[in-house]
């Protein structure tokens, strides 16, 4: 415990003044601490014995808190209740999700496809406050998740009853994955291929009942079942749902955007991009969740490296060396440390320019003109931003999760050290609400898109300024004076990228050159545009970081300039060929940018445990005795452990190790087999 | 099932011949087929429902198999043991571990560090075959890991009764992760600090007796406990040990190097460094595993791209394209694929060495002289070169397990599709025996300690030949010709290396010209060493696998030719900047090198299936639905989650749901709260 005492002994800043800061205000701080006590005094909101619940007790408990958060979600502010999932999503991920199932995804949907009479009426039936409607969201299928327009199940309309038959025609279109139908959902927005009059009119959005909310029986044609164990997350119940010609009103399709009317009639929106506004919102909270997960991982592995002690120089009688001050171990942790900052800042830019956007697309809601194509080119924008940012950042922080775990050694491996669940927990984020993989090539297309667009004389959106010399096609620019310099960095990082997106448009050219279709052009180009993906988004990333750090109080701003040149620098790093490539940087930079990069580890070293200070997570919420605040790490790991599993006899000694123990081999015992005795 | 028929139609290779290679040999590969169809069939190696088993049942599951491998482990000839045992390694990992701690833990301190006549009194005990005696293996304790002789248990000698008192001083002393120790054994090979008259001899192993063989009480002064639940492998027991002044015959030391005599003298061992053979082992069986985890994977996520199909390319009415059809998928699994190759042949030759060094040691053992110093120099360079291909190849493994599960989108967090408990389960590869990054710096160090020997004259062992030229400090290489020609490749990666390792040597020589003590400037240059092992592990691995290429079949090498390629391309790719750096490739040869690798992965892509084949798993062994040889992936898949999980009513549906469902908000009910009335 002296070990961490003395690291608190003289930080480089004032650490309350950074929580407030990266909180973004000492009210936001407080209301935060409020909340965490609250979760901590909750009997029900124990976590440290989570280890040791079975798949059953896991949902049981899972169930009994929904009650609780649905009252409170209810009844408090809007703010107050994100910010409570936020922690919520940090401490018990799988809870957030059976509770998110409901509030984000089945209520989101009600409300941003319902038309307002529709809303009102669901809200009625108490889909807002699970007073007689608890739902689900049923959009992917066994053999469909990423492609939605592929999606087989039917909803075809029947205009004799004025009603829609939906239908799910074959195995591979039974709905699967839809979490809160194994065990929890009355109602499921239900995404269908909508047919009328024999016609395709795309994938369109129903309310369909699941169960009696009396009975909780199966509605009639609904047929569900359980998908079991999972990686993670086991307090969600996901299922598979399969309908067989079950009958909804007319008036149960959502129908803010597309509508049917009874005459048979579709009448299409005049802006079906609109719709896609509220893919984003997911997209942006798994970016600030990753920033979140990322502080108690970093929490975590730093703190337990300023007390574990492994071997020592060779003085004799010296005691052990912190892992802290092992530049090997500096090197492991401190550059995830930067990326955690570079994330925070991204999040809370990207979750203001979220609010913004819907500002704006509430506004032109249904109205057409200027307002209008400003509002969707921001839409493209905010969309492509943060498809890129939510696959980067995600596999970004699943990488800090398993480094540091991987950096605690073998007491990585329990489960009562907390980050061996929170890899299972966090990697569906890379998958769900759009594979990263795929939302990587949507941001590549539109940086591509963008490109083209500003060569034919379009202007460049913020973000995307750096093209500007790169199209201009002047000189490349080159590292002057301080390699390490935050503006230096800067421009390479730039520079790095505008050369990344020109090499994808060339890559999709040469595609439409050999005379292939836009699309796939597009697809040719694929490993091209992830990687410009991939540069425009560390670019983007260091560019937001480095406007934080001028923005922030003159007491925080050295700490925080190292750590961006400090994420920036040792990204560099390790794709030095793209900036030896380009010529940006020298061979001889590159050497001086790892020099940098050492330094600077040393430096923020010096911080290292104030910094997660500042994350301000409270034990409760670090939940890991290896990351407590005290330092206590030896004592209160042996109680976890003993206390989660007291001594008992051997349960299967009598049955099974005995026998073994006392067997002998039979073939010596015996007789030997004799025969042709005659 | 077309769509994987089709795959199968024209491959360039022989199928069968290939897994013959693989295996090295048909025997062998019949062999593998024999001991695969045998655990098939043993209803006790049922391991498609391990998701589904409590921690409890898991354990009990695994430990009513150890009798029926413990009568085949001793019964059959050694070869078929190994090979069933790394077979066991890919379908059920846990349990191996919890048969491995016996055999290869216990079993091998006994022999390797027990003299004859104490060999063969354990196993006059049973010690070898289970019938009297199981074993577990106490090395680490709560507060050491990876630093051996700071472990800090005791064993003190008392000469008055010829015995050793061996004891747990402190709570960090306390035996920690020690596998089968909370249910499984009845004695430990215990690591303490030997002790005689009040002299520290460092760390040796005694035989402690844990628990009484016919009541399982534990033995007095001994106190055990359960380490619960883990990120994985919870077949295995692991548990605490505290022993409190537990006293044992002088004879239970294991004394092969080190000796206690009857006097108190202390006899040291000529040798000491032999002792350390034994830890070889274990890492060349971790390559060898990370090569065949690593098939497996692959199996699953190749054999699933070809038959799950997403977007087509807007030709209305075409089926869905196959994953495997867009180049970014070949980009995501082809590369791995060649680096599962890389691994096997590594993992052969690496187990040759290793058997050819045991020879040549039990030939020297107690011996000296230039034999001796001979068999010193090949135990060195196998130790440093076994540390860093176990540390290279697990975590390698480790990426591809989870790049394949990603690559199977939502399915690959399911629980029943084998991946996500695959990562689990391999994670601690990275961490026990030697945690990946220590051992990568001890292989850094012997890279620097033989580098700067060569520049005294010393001559270079065979896989660091490539140092010559560099030490020579001729002008640096550069290529010519064909830039992803194989040839190329190795001398690329070669100058790489040794460019790497130079510059490693000198950070040493930095360190010590700042003054720095030998072991200070190892560390001062540790992220310097770190990279050389990296690079250097990837030249091994490329030479190995070139010349596996030049030894295989004629019908094989063209198909392994690019893989190769492939493998060596696609790294130097993703390491651009050492190359750039270098000045073997010029930013124009990069580029053309990534060209290379996008038609090499279309080129392998015609083989990806066939080459799942020729890995040569059965079904059974692959344990999943989606990577079944037939590809009927989504029917299987429905059948074993609907199997596993049959419908069931909801189990808390009284309890909390219908509470949930007809609550009323309290407050809108009651009166009016009236006062003042007065």
């Amino acid at each position: 415990m002296a070990s961490i005492a003395e690291e608190r002994r003289a930080p480089s800043f004032p650490i309350r003044e950074l929580t407030y800061w990266l909180d973004g205000g000492r009210s936001i701080t407080e209301q935060k601490e409020r909340v965490m006590l609250e979760l901590e005094r909750d009997p029900l909101w124990r976590v440290s014995d989570h280890p040791n619940l079975t798949l059953a007790e896991t949902r049981e408990r899972a169930m009994s808190k929904v009650r609780r958060l649905a009252d409170l979600a209810t009844s408090r502010p809007q703010e107050e209740t994100l910010l409570r999932m936020s922690i919520i999503s940090v401490v018990d991920p799988g809870f957030w999700t059976r509770f998110g199932v409901h509030f984000g995804l089945f209520f989101g949907a009600l409300q941003g496809q319902g038309t307002p009479s529709q809303l009102a009426y669901w809200m009625s039936k108490g889909a807002l406050t699970m007073q007689g409607i608890t739902g689900c969201f049923g959009m992917t299928e066994l053999g469909h998740g990423s492609n939605v327009a592929g999606l087989e199940t039917t909803a075809t309309f029947d205009p004799e009853t004025d009603e829609f038959d939906v239908h799910s025609p074959t195995l591979t279109s039974t709905k699967w994955w839809i979490g809160g139908a194994a065990h929890t959902a009355t109602h499921c927005t239900v995404y269908a291929q909508l047919i009328v009059g024999g016609k395709r009119y795309g994938t369109k959005t129903f309310v369909v009942q699941l169960r009696d909310t009396k009975t909780f029986e199966l509605m009639p044609g609904v047929n569900i079942g359980d998908l079991g164990k999972k990686m993670g997350r086991d307090q969600i119940d996901n299922g598979w749902i399969r309908f067989t010609h079950v009958r909804i009103p007319r008036s149960h399709m959502l129908m803010k955007h597309t509508k049917v009317l009874r005459s048979g009639k579709v009448v299409e929106p005049p802006l079906a991009q609109l719709a896609y506004g509220a893919l984003i919102q997911g997209r942006v909270s798994m970016v600030s969740d990753s920033a979140n997960v990322a502080k108690r991982a970093l929490t975590i592995a730093t703190r337990y490296a300023s007390v574990r002690r492994q071997f020592g120089d060779g003085t004799p009688g010296a005691p052990e060396r912190k892992l802290l001050d092992y530049p090997i171990h500096q090197h492991r942790l401190l550059p995830l440390m930067a990326q955690t900052f570079a994330m925070t800042f991204a999040a809370r830019e990207m979750t203001a320019n979220y609010h913004q956007l819907m500002k704006q697309l509430g506004a032109v809601d249904g109205a057409q003109g200027a307002d209008a194509s400003d509002a969707i080119k921001n839409l493209k924008e905010t969309h492509a931003t943060s498809a890129g940012l939510k696959a980067f950042c995600t596999w970004m922080c699943l990488n800090i999760i398993d480094q540091c775990r991987q950096s605690l050694g073998g007491h990585g491996y329990s489960a009562y050290t907390g980050l061996a669940q929170a890899y299972a927990d966090f990697t569906v984020h890379c998958t769900w609400e759009g594979d990263n993989t795929i939302l990587m090539l949507q941001c590549g297309r539109y940086l591509v898109a963008t490109a083209l667009e500003a060569r034919n004389g379009q202007p460049l959106p913020d973000n995307l300024a750096y093209l500007k010399g790169a199209l201009a096609a002047g000189a490349a620019p080159r590292a002057t004076g301080d390699v390490g310099a935050l503006d230096t960095l800067q421009a390479a990082w730039s520079s790095v990228a505008a050369n990344a997106i020109l090499s994808a448009v060339r890559a999709f050219e040469a595609g439409l050159a050999k005379g292939l279709s836009k699309d796939n052009a597009y697809e040719f180009s694929s490993a091209a545009r992830l990687h410009a993906a991939r540069m425009h988004t560390y670019t983007y990333l260091l560019h937001r970081f480095a406007a934080q750090v001028a923005q922030s109080p003159a007491a925080l701003r050295p700490v925080l300039a190292r750590l961006a040149q400090l994420f920036g620098a040792h990204s560099a790093v390790q794709h030095s060929g793209e900036f030896l490539q380009s010529g940006f940087y020298t061979g001889e930079q590159i050497e001086a940018l790892k020099a940098f990069v050492n330094s600077a580890c040393a430096e923020v070293r010096a911080d290292a445990v104030p910094l997660t200070d500042a994350f301000g997570y409270t034990d409760y919420v670090v939940n890991s005795p290896l990351g407590r605040y005290d330092g206590n790490v030896y004592e209160k790991y042996f109680e976890l452990v003993t206390s989660l599993n007291p001594q008992k006899p051997v349960p299967y000694f009598d049955s099974l190790i005995r026998p073994l123990l006392e067997r002998t081999n039979e073939s010596d015992d015996g007789p030997e087999l004799e025969f042709d005795q005659e």
